[in-house]
This record gives C-alpha cells, structure tokens and sequence, in this order.
C-alpha cells in the first residue's frame, strides 16, 4: 500500500470538489468573498489576470473594428419592461435603487430618503439602455454597422453564489451591435463566438465546443444564442461565454430605425456577446491541480518568480546582485509582445516560501543560491510538471529557453484539458446507459462523474425538461460541428437527424 | 468694423461659456447625458481619451508598486457609518439599494419586491469597505506598506449635474494604501499627487498648483487633503485630483492593526487619492476654442486623422492607396512608446468632414488630393493653430517631422494655458480690490471675470465662510510653493505667515 502523497490543498479533488475549489481560490489568493452579500473581492493576483486577459481580448475586439464606450450603470424600470422575455429573465433577481440618500430615523440609526419617482436598477446587463442610445445615434443605413463594446460591471441577485463562477456583481464585457441586415448580424454573432473560441483556447489553454443553445437555455430577447462550453475536472460543463442574434426584438423594443439606401426606413438588426471574470473560474476548475491553481502563461499574472536563497549574510548581497540582474534580463525579454512579468520574492520564510507560489500557480518557479551562482546556473521548476522533474540549467540556457518553455507549458495544459474532455464525451443511443452515464457510483464523491453525452434529441422542450428534471442534465449546445446522421431521440425514440451534447451545468 | 469670424461653435466662450462647454462637448461627440437622471453616456471618441489616459496613470501607479484589485460595488449602511465625519459628507446623497427583485403590482406594472434586511448603498467612495478587507489581510508589519488602486466606477447623487465635470456616475480611480508609520502615509500621499500633477501636465497638458486644502474643503474624514487645482478659460478654479492623509481615522474604524517589528499591536496609518474622468471636463475646458476641443497629443483618442479628396472615379483608387499607405506608415511610428493612432475618413462628403474633425479635436489633419500625390505631398492642419497656417509639406518630411509636431502641439497648449493662468492670477492685499476682482464687469458675460487671487489668510474658517457668502470664492489651495511673508489676512487683517489661493470653483 503506498502512502498517500502530501498535497497543498486540502480536501484533494476527489475527496470533495466544491471544497477543493473554495480551497484553491483561497490559498492563491486570487479572490474572496465580501462581507456583502454575494459580491466577491478580487485580489491582486486574480484581478492581474484579469487585466492581462481583458487586455488580449479587447485588442482582439479592435482588430474586427469595435470601439469601446461607457453606458449608465442604472437602468430605469420602464427601460426594462420594453422587451417582454427581457423583462422576465432578469426582474426575479436584480438590485433596485429606491432612494437617493440616507437620513437619521428614530433611534438614530440612518435609514434611505429622497424617495425616487421610478426606481432605478442596477444593470443585469444593457441592451435596452444601450438600445435607447442607439435609437437616437442611428439615423441612416451610413451609421451602420454600429460595433460597440463596454467593460463594466453587472449585477444579477443570485440566490447561490461561488467566487468567479456565480456572483452577486461581477466584471465582464458586453458587446452591442446594429446591422442594416439580418446575414450581416449573424455573421457578426459568429464572428465574436471565434473570438471567444480563441480567448478560451489560445489564451485560457482551455478547449470549447460552439454551438447553439436549445429555446430553454437562450438568452432572455434572443433568437439564438451561441455559446462556448468546457468540461470542468468534475465533468460538469461550464459555459464560458455566449453571442446573441437578437434578431430585431430589441430593434423594436428601443426603435432602432434607419434610412436604408433606397430611402425607406427600417427596424435595425442587432447583437449582444459577452464573456465575465466567471473565465477565471473556469481556468482554476480546468487547470487547477491538488497543489493549487495552475495559470497558463498567456494571461498568468507573472510568468517567472526568482527565488533568492538568502541564508549566510556574507553571501546575500551576490545573490541578491545576482537575482536582480536576471529580473532585469526577463523583464527585457518579449512574450506575445508584451515583457516577461517577473516577481521577485526575497523573503526569507522558509519552504512556505515555494509552495506559496505553487499555490498561486505561477508558470515557472526560479530557486537562486550561492551554489547556482558558483556554477552560473539556476534551479527552475515547472508548474505543469512533477516537481521531481525541477533541474538546474545554466543561465544562458534559461535565459534563451524561457520563451519555448512558457510555450510549452501553455500547449502542455491545453493537450491535457483537451484528452480529459474527450475521455469524458462519449455517445449514447439508449436511455438506459444515459441515466447510468450520468448517475453517481461512489457515494462518497458524488460531485465527478458524467461528462459530455453526445445523444439524439427530438427538438422538444418536453423531452428537454423531462431528462432535466429526471438527472439535472441539461442541453448544453447544439454543436456546430456535429455531423448529420439519422438517429432517435434519447428520450422519446421520434427521429432525429443530429446529436446534441447533455451534461450537468454550472 | 471687422466682420466677425464664423467659428464652429455657436456660442462662443465669450457669449455663453457654460452653454459654449455643452455645445463643444456635444460637437466633439466624447460624451452625452443619458436618460438616467445625472449619468453620462461615454461616447467612443471620450472614452478612447479615457482609455489612453487610464493606461498610462496605471503604468505610473505600477511603477511604484501599486497594484490593482476589485472591491464591491454595494456598502452596507452600517460600514458607512463607522467613520463620523466620513457617513456626514457621503450620506446626503447616494443611491440607496433596499429591494432585490420585481414584480408585478395590482395596475400590472413592475414594483420593487424582495425588501433587504440592511439596506446597500453603491459606494461614493471605497474607504471603509476596502478599510475592512485590509483589517483581515494585514497582520504584520512584514504585511506593510500594502498598496492597493482600483478602477471603477461612483455614484454621488449630486443635484446639479455637468457631463464630465460633475455627474451621478463616473469613473475613476481610487488607491489606498497602509503603512506602519505617519511620515511615511504623509509621504505617500505628497508621492501620489505629484504623480497627478504629471499626468495633468505632462499628459493633459494642464498646468496645476499643487497644495493643502482647507479644513472646510477636505475630504470628509480626512486630516489632510492634498490638490492639484487648475485654471479654466472663464478663470474659474477645477479641483483636478486630490491625495489624502487619512491619519489614523479609516484604520480605527476599520480595525487595521499590526504587529510591529517590536511585536507591538500598534494602529495603522491610511491614505487614499483619486482621479476621475472629470480630468476630461479640464482639459475641454484649458484647450478647447471657438471651433470645439483640442485634445493634447499625448492622450489624443487619435493622433492624425488622413483625409483622401475623393472626387473624381477614375483618381479614387489611387488617391486611397497613397492615403492607405501612409496610414501604414504612420501607425509603425512610435510615439512616446506606443504606436500612433490614425483615423482614415473616406467618407465624400465636402466641408463637413473637415469641420467634424476640428472640432473632435484631432492634433492633426491631413488632406490628401490628386494634386498631393502628384507632388508627393500632403497637406497637413494643425489643431492649435489657425487655420491660415495649414501647410503643404512632402509625404517623407511629414513623417520624419510627425513626432515632433505632436510634442510641438503639447507644448504648445501646456504654454498657452500656463501663460493664460499666469495673466490672471494675482496677489491682492485689500479687500475692496479683492472683492472687485471677483465681481462680473460685464453684465453681458457675468461667467468670465477673476481668477486665482494670492492673498493672505488668518487660517480661520469665520473668514474663510464670511468670504464664500459674499462672493462665492473659496480657497482652492494653501499652495506648496508659497513663500512665508508677512501680511495680514484678506478679511479680518490679523496677522498671516503665507498666501493662499482664493477662486471661484467647479
């Protein structure tokens, strides 16, 4: 019997995975909850992430012609109710502004005043005030197409809420767009559904599927909704962002008219696409090991950490000299066009030291002493890998390699998030070996089982509702790329031409 | 009798400055006022100045070892009311969140439902729910200076409200640091308002005087708020930035304690600053003309815009290639370490194109014609210059010559502000004198009249009050740089050791 190996975080991912992600989100101290209700605190390390991701996709938003703009974080309630599925996706869970200050009551305490003559609520997210902006900025087919995006924050008053993956408020970027014609709209929602495809898997080194949403799962005012879905490491999916065809529902809604070129008016096309800080969520229960976070380099808040070995006072200062010089080598050196992120930590602590930075899951692990320096090497660990796997190589060599191996890292956690996902996606014909695929066997882990089922559905909402309500499972998308083939139904045997993939949902 | 010369924007400074700054604001399409009572509409051409400003006010904030995170937008009412003075200036007017859904009511329409236990109010400002998080995470001196900004967006729900200069929401950022010691609090927060006065002189090309404010102008729960004042073009004062000494006011009603080297429990030391996207209200208000802005080259949302003459069919393509080419050409330049940003309009429609970009402000038009490319030139308009002096220059020497326009312009306007600032601040040792200084000659034109008046103060608040009542002119600034030199006070003659700085304000 071997013994069980020491690990950072405790309880491990099987032993219990909600627990294990609490866990990890604390010990890389990237968030935590606030004390008001549902509303998360990012920390340095999360919100440097954050800044690195937000940064590579608003340069890739500028690249298809989008300008960002800022729009009211209010929205008044008759604004709202102007789109009617809107309205009824988003007023069950939304904070209401009632009163604009606060006075003394009766025992001193202060309570709201200044009642407001039509409550106001905090955006959810903003087609109808965008939608009214629009009406009036658009007056001609010569103002089309109109590509707008904001960053901001958005609230939806969740009843469950988990860092990242379900707040109270959260930061993220929504897109707005108006076209002059229908093709014209839905090929700008696919186009920024690529978009998100590559942020996912170029820079979260997390592989997606796209597809589209079935009627129950679309956005609330949409036609269709696309979307991008991962497998989490309990096999759950995770959808990590949508684009909207909204068809000319909020065109309505806000009158977003324009004079086409033959001089008639028109109701205007439009869209919406967005994707949140629920991303980095999503690379923490992707990547995350039982030691902790592991950051893929292309948005890792640092790449390299120099760790100087500061033990004899006599030789502190040449190792410290020593350190610096290769802070400022990396920090010369370009990855993907920005500098090497580079933190040095000279704190003299200890092994807590090192697996801090295991924790935080920083790319590349950099350990200096005077035996390094005698030998003009250093001693690097990989996060990726087997910490048995750390060696000692020259500087030189670390210096010229470190780009390949940032590289390496990042296609290292893709290959193995991209086998997972499809050891765990499999094909079903029959209900049977459905509802097993996705019933617990061990009762002391029920959190991972399951995965993707790729099974034949009808196009019914009945048969939809009925399998949710039966195992939790719902229709995460209908996959782009699924082939057509003649099958049946999973649920009520009628014909159908194409699979669908079911799995559990965050 | 001279004709008087048609300008772009109707009024002029001159006629009506306040309705002026309303016509500018909306000819330079940067931002407008929604339907939500108070907030702004951030239009693309403002908020591409804000993001260029934000960018590099980050880099600045960075390199000193600041680093960004993400606190929650909702307060509860009980944190608020930790800090005395602070709950006294904030209270007055904040949006007030009590309720978190909707439902129907009996006439069908959406009524707030869902009463919160304790109401939230969406933060004025972040002391005390970041002062809480900092209690958790600071427990020793080893946890210190903690150095921590955010960007965001505030609400103030202010009765009067101006685009840019004073509106319910607005964005911007705030930092807040912790430390174990006072001097170095005080050190810091002198450290971060000259980094505000960089990036209004440097950047925006604004010129400020930096300074105390008086007890009855600091920031609610401060001991000391630092500033950086500037002077518009109707010689009123606009409160730019400010960085505050908090003493130990936020750490005490937080609870930020740590142990010290010494192994004490000792208190911490607070500061915060901020500036807001008001810095653009400024530097409409220092640059702008009789033809709309002009933005300062090293925050311009773009730095050239090119101008193709598209008038004959069979001359288009080329004239479109040569313009193509050069806006090649152009955006592989840097200017001060990023790559310059250039408009292409091709849009064939006569004067107004020209006219739309004066008055968005652009540093730089250039005109491209058949007659150009024939002679291999452009034809090239400054912004802050007139028109008269547009030239025709060669295609090579425009681009060897651009970066230095640009820094041409930047002086150009830090100049002309400096000196306009300069004319119209002056020392005053009388009353009679000071109060005519402050009192409108023009019935006509009863904004612009004044400027900064240097006279001396006793450092009462009755004379500081009395003077506001009669003239509404407040100290903007017990300027740094003022001489010690003996006077008596402006108002109650008693003796006064420096100058200070009165004005009309923003």
């Amino acid at each position: 019997m071997s013994k069980k190996e020491q690990t950072a975080i405790s309880p491990t991912r099987f032993e219990n995975y909600p627990e294990w992600y609490q866990q990890v989100v604390k010990a890389s101290e990237m968030a935590e909850i606030s004390p008001v209700r549902g509303c998360m605190i990012i920390k340095p390390w999360g919100y440097g992430l954050w800044e690195s991701l937000q940064r590579q996709i608003d340069d890739m938003f500028k690249a298809t012609g989008v300008k960002n703009a800022y729009f009211p974080l209010f929205i008044p309630i008759s604004f709202l109710e102007k789109e009617a599925e809107h309205v009824e996706g988003f007023a069950k869970e939304c904070a209401v502004v009632t009163h604009h200050k606060l006075e003394k009551g009766e025992d001193g305490r202060l309570v709201p005043a200044g009642k407001l003559s039509e409550p106001l609520i905090v955006r959810p997210t903003s087609e109808t005030i965008i939608g009214d902006a629009f009406s009036r900025w658009i007056k001609s087919h010569r103002d089309l197409p109109m590509l707008i995006n904001q960053w901001a924050n958005v609230v939806r008053w969740e009843m469950r809420t988990r860092v990242f993956l379900r707040t109270s408020e959260f930061l993220w970027q929504e897109g707005h767009t108006v076209h002059a014609s229908k093709q014209e709209a839905i090929d700008r929602t696919c186009m920024m559904l690529n978009v998100y495809k590559r942020v996912a898997e170029e820079l979260l080194a997390i592989p997606v599927i796209t597809g589209d949403k079935s009627e129950a799962e679309k956005f609330p005012g949409a036609e269709t909704t696309m979307c991008i879905e991962a497998m989490m490491q309990d096999k759950k999916a995770l959808q990590a962002g949508t684009s909207h065809f909204l068809g000319q529902n909020f065109a309505k809604a806000s009158g977003i008219r324009f004079q086409s070129a033959e001089e008639k008016e028109e109701l205007a096309w439009t869209t919406s696409w967005g994707v949140s800080t629920r991303l980095i969520g999503g690379l923490i229960m992707t990547h995350g090991d039982d030691n902790g976070v592991i950051l893929p380099p292309r948005v890792a808040t640092a790449h390299v950490v120099l760790l100087p070995i500061l033990k004899k006072p006599e030789e502190n200062e040449a190792v410290m000299t020593y350190t610096e010089e290769l802070a400022r080598q990396l920090r010369n050196i370009l990855y993907h066009g920005t500098p090497l992120r580079v933190e040095v930590d000279a704190r003299n602590i200890g092994g807590t030291r090192n697996w801090e930075w295991i924790k935080k899951g920083i790319p590349v692990r950099v350990e200096i002493g005077p035996k390094d320096i005698a030998s003009n090497a250093v001693f690097m660990s990989r996060r990726d890998l087997d910490r048995k796997q750390s060696r000692s190589v020259t500087k030189e060599t670390f210096l010229s390699d470190i780009i390949g191996i940032l590289d390496d890292i990042q296609k290292n956690l893709f290959e193995r998030a991209l086998a997972f996902r499809e050891s765990n996606t499999h094909d079903f014909d029959d209900m049977s070996s459905f509802d097993a695929f996705f019933t617990p066997v061990n009762k002391e882990q029920p959190e991972i089982h399951g995965g993707f089922a790729r099974a034949h559905w009808c196009g019914g909402s009945d048969c939809e509702t009925t399998i949710k309500n039966r195992l939790n499972v719902t229709i995460r998308c209908i996959p782009f790329d699924g082939k057509e083939e003649a099958g049946s139904c999973i649920e009520c045997s009628k014909p159908s031409k194409k699979r669908v993939v079911f799995a559990k949902a965050y």
